[in-house]
C-alpha cells in the first residue's frame, strides 16, 4: 500500500519472506506464493504449511520415537539419540496431493489451493531403513505406519468414532529406499514447529500426505493399514479385475506449473516476457517441459534451469515475445518424463479431488491496461 | 522463480499488473493481491472480480437499459444514449460482504475471501437519480431493483425454482443519493467486461452486492422485494420488536486490513518496518487509525496518507520499529469514524458468513528466518 515498501531480494532486509497465502486458518493451511519463489529451495518461511489439526507443540527433552510392530526388536529414541545416529541430506519437492485444486471446474469440497502447496527443500535426518534394520523388519511386514502427535476428529464423512491421530502407511518397498528419512532439520536448520518439529517423515516421490510431521511412531505391520487417510480421505479409484477399488495415493504423478506470469497479469504488448515455473514427477525425472501462448495450439521448448535430480524439482523458463494485439493469451506449460509420459490435458476424475496434474491455464491479458473488453 | 523477472512500478513495463489470486474458478471469483496494491485508486486489473454467474458478454450495440415499474413514464436507454447525459465521477471503494471471511473460525461456507476482496476505483456515470427523475418515481415507491444480465441457478438453499437473473433491491432513500451511479467508466476508460461492461450500478457505502453489474433494468417497486439474494443469501439476522428477522445488508461497516505485512511474512529484527493497510467505512468517514503490534495489548496511532473522502477508502502506515528478541506477533490495525464507532474485537454472529469487520489479526515472524520454534 505504500510505495517505500521494500521486496525480497533487494539490498535492506527490511522483510525476510513474502509471506502466505491463507485458504484455511484452522487448521492452518497456508498456501506459499508460488509466483514470488525464486530460488530453487524453497525459503523454510515459505514452504506451503498444510495441517490437518491443530500444530501440536513437541520439545526435545520429552520427545520419544517409538518403532514397533512387525520387528524383532521394537524400541525407542530420544531425540538426542536420533540426532546422534549418521545422517543424510536430500532434496526433496512435497507437493500436496490437493494441490490445484481450485483448477477443478465445478468447484469440489477441500482447501482450494491454486499453485502454491508444493515447495522444494533440503532435509536432513535418519534413514528410515536404518532405523527399521536396527530394529529387524519382519521380511512379512508389508508396509510401515507412521504416527504423527497431531490429533483429533476428522471433518469429512465417514467421521471415526473419536478423535485419532494422523497416520499413513507407506508400502515397504518404499520405506526401505534410502531417499526416505527420519528428518530433523529443514534446509539446514531445526525443523519450524509449523513443518513437524521436531521430527518428521521425509517420502521423497510421494504426496505430501506421506510424509508425516510430529513424527512420534513408526510401526510395521502384516497387513495393509486401514487407517482413516489410506482408505478414505487420501484414496481413489484403482481397477482392478475391471472392478474399481479404493486404493491409498502414493507416487506424485507428472506435473509443471506456471509461476510467472501469475492468473489475470497484464503483460506490456509487443516485449519479452520471461515466462518461468517449475517441473516436478515421482520415482522418475523430467527431462522436457514445453510451453504454448495460444491455449494449447501449439507449444515451444522451455529451457530448463535446473540439472536433474530425481525427487526435486526443475526450474524452467521460457522467453515469450508478446503479441502486438491486446487481448486475453492463455498460457500452459507441459512436461515429460524420462518414459515419455506427458501430462494429461485433463483432470483424471478417478483421483477425485486429488492429483490435479493436467494441464493447467493461465490467463493473461495483454497490451491494455484497462483489462478486457467486448 | 527467476531472479530477473521485473515488478509492478520498475522502470520496464514487462508487466501492468501482478495478477490475482484465484477463490473460485467458475464462476470467476478472484481476489485483489491487498499486499501489492500501492496506489489510491486500484488499477482496473487488480480490481477484486466476485460473479454469481458466468460473465455475460454484451455488447454497446444492442444494449438497452430499461426504467420501468412504479414511474409515470417508464422508458428504454440505448448505450449511446446512457452516455450522452451529464455524467459524474466519483471514488468509491467497493468491498464484498464476505471479504476476510477466511479469517472466521471455524471454517465457514463460501469463498475463503482473505483480505482483497476489497479495491477502490474511479466511476463515471449517470446519476441514478436523473434516471428516475426523468421516469416519475412514485412517491409510494420504496426501493428500486437493479438487475443484471447475469443469470443461473444459485447452488445454495433455498434454490429457486430455476434460473433467476442477479437482483438487488436498493432502499429508495439510498437510491436518490448524488453518490448513486449508473457507470460506464472506471478510472477513466470504459468497464472491463468482468467488472460490469456495458453498465453497472454503483452504490457508494454499501456492500458490493449492491452495485449491480452488467445492469439491464431499473424497476421501482411499492412493496420490499424479496428477491433470492435480498432475502436469502445477503441477509442477515436483525432484531424487531425482539425478535430476529432476515434483513438484507446494507451499508458498509466500518473496516481497517494491514496489507503489509503479509501473514506469516518474517521481518529483520530492530529495524524500521512500515506497516500499511487501509480503512473504510459506509456513510460516515474514518478518522482515527492504531495500531497493536502485541496483539492487541497496546495500541499506537498510525498515519493517514489519504484524506477524507466519503465513501473511498484511507490508506495508512505505520513505522513499526520490530522487536529484538525473534518470536511470532500479532499485528492488528483499529479504524474509528466520525462517530466514534471502532471496529469490534469480534465476528457478530448475526452476521452469519459475511460483515467481516473485526480486528484481524496478522500474524509475522521476526528475526529467525529458520521460523518459529518451541
Amino acid at each position: 500500500m505504500d510505495g517505500s515498501r521494500k521486496r525480497h531480494g533487494d539490498t535492506t532486509n527490511q522483510f525476510l519472506s513474502a509471506g502466505l497465502v491463507i485458504r484455511q486458518k484452522e487448521p492452518k493451511n497456508l498456501e506459499a506464493p508460488f509466483d514470488q519463489i525464486v530460488s530453487y529451495l524453497t525459503p523454510s518461511q515459505l514452504f506451503y504449511i498444510r495441517s490437518h489439526f491443530p500444530i501440536p507443540a513437541l520439545d526435545r527433552a520429552s520427545y520419544q520415537l517409538r518403532i514397533d510392530g512387525a520387528v524383532r526388536q521394537p524400541f525407542a529414541l530420544s531425540y538426542d539419540e536420533l540426532r546422534s545416529m549418521p545422517s543424510e541430506s536430500r532434496v526433496a519437492t512435497l507437493e500436496c496431493a490437493g494441490n490445484s485444486r481450485v483448477f477443478l471446474v465445478p468447484q469440489v469440497q477441500g482447501a482450494q489451493w491454486e499453485l502454491g502447496a508444493v515447495s522444494n527443500a533440503e532435509w536432513t535426518g535418519v534413514p528410515l531403513r536404518a532405523l527399521l534394520e536396527r530394529a529387524g523388519l519382519a521380511e512379512d511386514a508389508c508396509e510401515i505406519v507412521l504416527e504423527g502427535a497431531d490429533r483429533g476428529i476428522p471433518k469429512e464423512e465417514p467421521m471415526p468414532p473419536g478423535p485419532i491421530s494422523y497416520a499413513w502407511s507407506v508400502p515397504r518397498a518404499k520405506a526401505v529406499q534410502p531417499e526416505v528419512l527420519i528428518a530433523y532439520q529443514m534446509n539446514g536448520r531445526d525443523l519450524p514447529q509449523d513443518h513437524g518439529f521436531p521430527v518428521r517423515a521425509i517420502v521423497p516421490g510421494h504426496y505430501g500426505m506421506a510424509s508425516v510431521k510430529w513424527l512420534t511412531s513408526i510401526h510395521a505391520v502384516r497387513e495393509p493399514f486401514r487407517g482413516y487417510w489410506n482408505t478414505s480421505d487420501y484414496a481413489y479409484w484403482a481397477w482392478m479385475d475391471g472392478k474399481p477399488v479404493r486404493s491409498a495415493l502414493g507416487e506424485m504423478q507428472i506435473k509443471s506449473e506456471i509461476a510467472r506470469p501469475r492468473v489475470y497479469e497484464t503483460l506490456a504488448p509487443n516485449q519479452i516476457y520471461r515466462v518461468c515455473g517449475a517441473a516436478w514427477a515421482g520415482e522418475t525425472d523430467v527431462t522436457q517441459i514445453a510451453v504454448s501462448t495460444d491455449g494449447g495450439r501449439t507449444w515451444t521448448a522451455a529451457e530448463f534451469l535446473d540439472p536433474v535430480r530425481r525427487h526435486a524439482w526443475r526450474r524452467w523458463r521460457f522467453d515469450w515475445l508478446t503479441p502486438k494485439e491486446p487481448g486475453q493469451y492463455t498460457l500452459l506449460a507441459r512436461a515429460t518424463d524420462a518414459d515419455g509420459v506427458i501430462q494429461p490435458d485433463a483432470h483424471d476424475q478417478n483421483y477425485g479431488t486429488y492429483v490435479i496434474n493436467h494441464l493447467l491455464p493461465i490467463e493473461v491479458f495483454v497490451g491494455d491496461p484497462g483489462g478486457p473488453q467486448p
